[in-house]
């Protein structure tokens, strides 16, 4: 049987990544085989797109440039990682996808969410994820934790300002009222562990 | 006044940037500043681009991939290069432009026409030149000529059979028939400069 495909979204410093890798670790302890993976990149093609898009100054491309190239990064990884992971059976965990290109683009380039949808349609077949996690956090906690982080190393998006990442968050929760199904807001303000049984308990129906 | 936005098309060794060039300079012997620009490529985001389309296997990309990458590109060379040369007067001169696009990941890839130009409106707002050249020369006298010029090199275009080169021939002229006012089908079979007398008259009519 064909495996879930599971994207976790949410600013900077929300805990992605991690909660990324613990909810593999607790699939795996159920017996099931969970793929970690993440966006921009996932595959040896988008990887390389992903050094394009992430470097360089905060006008280095335009919105519409932008929008274009996380598309095609994402047909590569959606070709070549996540259709032949979820068709082994396995689970896929994507760290970002679709629903960051709708909340980034969208509003920092003011493109329209159709527009977005438009190119995923044409990239990707317009695949979505099973099930959509927001790890919600406000801005200043996600900025703090993404300095502890990442230091003084930032990169084109981290670089924005605070009213930029609340528009994203504000964007991300029109997402889920829009398709309740799909997806989860979780609140990320609490402990890992804490934050990992929330994680999991958001994707308990979708478990064999 | 706005300058003229001038594409060359063609396959493979068909003599597109000699021609460029002796256009050029044929313009600026009458006064003309043109810029000689190619794709992709063309502005520093579209040659970063161009790495990722030109090497690699010919499998690298799926089409629709490829046909993302393209857009992206040519919408950076679009806004970064040509229009502001065209805003200041200057006429641009582009070694390939969208309908290398149509005809490549339309005969390769497969994908529909309308695709093509939606994503070129959705990246460069649909921007026309507003006359294209299309060089026209056998496939095997433009391989013989590209393996003269490249030697053994050969990139993830010329690397492809001679099917694919006469089907890329054959899409050049459907597109020339469908919009006559725009195309003029150039003999390219000439000396450089017969060729170079005819692609001049093809634009005449646009002289100032």
């Amino acid at each position: 049987m064909s495996g879930r495909f599971i994207s976790l979204e949410g600013g900077e410093g929300a805990g992605k990544s991690t909660q990324a890798k613990r909810l593999a670790a607790a699939l795996g302890a159920r017996g099931i085989d969970a793929l970690v993976t993440r966006e921009p990149g996932g595959s040896e093609g988008a990887e390389a797109i992903r050094g394009l898009l992430m470097q360089g100054d905060v006008s280095r491309w335009s919105a519409h440039s932008e929008a274009l190239l996380f598309a095609a990064a994402r047909a590569d990884h959606v070709e070549k990682t996540i259709r032949p992971a979820l068709g082994a059976g396995r689970w896929v965990i994507c760290d970002r996808f679709l629903d960051s290109s709708r909340a980034y683009q969208g509003v920092a380039g003011g493109i329209d969410d159709a527009a977005v949808l438009a190119l995923h349609g044409f990239g990707s077949r317009g695949m979505l994820p099973d099930r959509t996690l927001v790890l919600e956090l406000s801005p200043e906690q996600g900025s703090a934790r993404a300095a502890l982080r990442d230091g003084d190393a930032s990169d084109r998006f981290a670089a924005r300002g605070p009213a930029f990442h609340a528009d994203v968050a504000a964007a991300f929760q029109r997402f889920a009222a829009s398709e309740p199904e799909r997806f989860r807001l979780i609140d990320a303000a609490g402990g890992i562990d804490e934050v990992a049984a929330a994680v999991l308990a958001a994707v308990a129906d979708l478990l064999p």
